[in-house]
């Protein structure tokens, strides 16, 4: 059983605390919602960094490098790393050990793993809320990294205040990239990898992708980068501030996160109603007609409609 | 502006009228719920078969080999392609005529492509009542194929009677496939292009996954197939007729489409909620004090649950 959860720690960084916090939310605890309440008042101060890409782009290494760098500047960073195509999760694992070496354990970085495979979903969900948790414990940049293959991986990177997008030479990885709704998402592109053969044709493709964008005020461009050999990290980090000062003019920092903020609401909303909904009454009402639909005597939208007008 | 659908030409299999049925779910037009109902009691006869796995593992050559020999023994297919990753969707592009031709256009065969990258949602609920609509139209077999990348994606393969995952030796493949929870939902495994190098440990280490696995009375084997040259295409079709004998024993055909009905009953009632919730007066009152949450001095759970209490 976890213990409860240690809420001065939690906001004053602890480890323990924050690790304890973010698997309550993870595993869906009893006191979730308490720890939501309770760190969202100390929410909102760190800067959210999105890295997303196709698999074998070079994300980790490229947000180890990120992280390195801020915590050469000084700055707290917390990282939640969302592999949804993997069924393990926790921080016991290889995964989490190569990445905690890659970026030397030092008190000022947190690690997080988070995957979807087990029996509990809505991971987008729980990303945020462990970067809240994140946030909360006084973390100044808060890096989400997930692969770019599904709408719900899309809405983690889509969480962010300035998303990237990891790319490779390889020869279509940006035409998918564009046909997985990750052009849409980028507020710029990263090319890692760039000594390889065909960069050139590659980031000439992107920017004739990127030549139908339309962004008001920012230009999203294409840095070329070898992340493992810390090549263009210097670019990257300048981008994000560029980008960090170019959202905090004109109020658009906040009209993103009150947007984001909207959507989170309903969400919750969503989550709640179908929780209330489902009670014993209504169960047995499913149970006892769903044999009329699969006789097709009743269909589901009736069904559907009688089960919404029962009175509670 | 589309048309309205002809019932009675769908009913009998009628090229246009199914293609703008679907047109209509997948585009979520004001006669959606109208055509669902009017299909539904239909519904239930064609046997319905996943086929997912990695990107290129030939999904849709082996598709295609299905389609033409179902057609062979003289049964009607339905094929729905769908495509997470593609921002298109639709009848004509390059994609479809390729297929097409493969299958050899002939009207026993209904192909239609769906894509997500669009602005709405639920491509998943969309791809199960296109496969309703095939289903009602007269189809004796329809194919669910997708790419085994995300939740919704598996959704989809495992709103099939019978899910077949399909691999290739390539190395480390049947471990990602583990890992992205297509093990759970295979009936059986298909290791295509297996005249490639690696394929024997392929298949040994699939093995030594699926002994893991403890499926009451069905032992999901691995079939090795050229799908290409049509090596193999008959022990699939033959394993798939197996599996569909299995589950009509028993009752385990009804018991799995009743827990998937129920799921879906379960889906149409929170879209109704949701739709039904977000009045004007709603809509008002999270316009009005979202500002509130931005500022920290209102948590969204707490917003949430005055929108909930707020009486219609």
């Amino acid at each position: 059983m976890p213990g409860r959860v240690d809420y001065a720690g939690l906001l004053n960084g602890d480890r323990v605390a924050v690790a304890r916090a973010i698997s309550a939310l993870e595993n869906e605890a009893v006191d979730a919602e308490e720890i939501l309440r309770a760190v969202f008042p100390r929410t909102g101060r760190g800067y959210r960094v999105g890295v997303t890409g196709p698999p074998g782009a070079g994300k980790s290494t490229m947000t180890n490098r990120l992280a390195r760098s801020y915590r050469l500047q000084g700055l707290a960073v917390g990282i939640i790393a969302v592999d949804p195509t993997s069924p393990f999760s926790g921080g016991a694992l290889l995964g989490d050990r190569v990445r905690m070496s890659e970026v030397e354990l030092d008190d000022g970085v947190f690690i997080r793993s988070m995957a979807s495979r087990g029996s509990l979903g809505g991971l987008s969900r729980k990303a945020v809320e462990a970067a809240d948790v994140l946030d909360a414990s006084g973390k100044d940049i808060i890096i989400l990294e997930t692969v770019g293959v599904g709408q719900s991986e899309l809405d983690i990177a889509d969480a962010a205040d300035t998303t990237i997008v990891v790319l490779v030479p390889e020869s279509g990885d940006s035409i998918q990239a564009m046909k997985a709704g990750l052009m849409e998402i980028a507020d710029f592109f990263v090319l890692n990898k760039s000594d390889r053969a065909g960069a050139d044709q590659a980031v000439l493709a992107m920017q004739m992708i990127l030549h139908m964008r339309n962004d008001a005020g920012w230009n999203p461009g294409i840095i070329k980068c070898i992340a493992s050999e810390g090549k263009g990290i210097d670019s990257v980090l300048e981008t994000i501030s560029l980008h960090r000062s170019f959202l905090q003019h004109d109020n658009r920092l906040a009209a993103r996160r009150a947007s984001r903020m909207g959507k989170r609401i309903r969400q919750i909303v969503a989550e709640k109603l179908r929780t209330e909904f489902w009670d014993e009454k209504r169960s047995r009402l499913l149970s006892s007609r769903i044999g009329a639909v699969i006789e097709r005597t009743l269909t589901p939208y009736d069904l559907a409609r009688d089960l919404i007008e029962l009175a509670q």
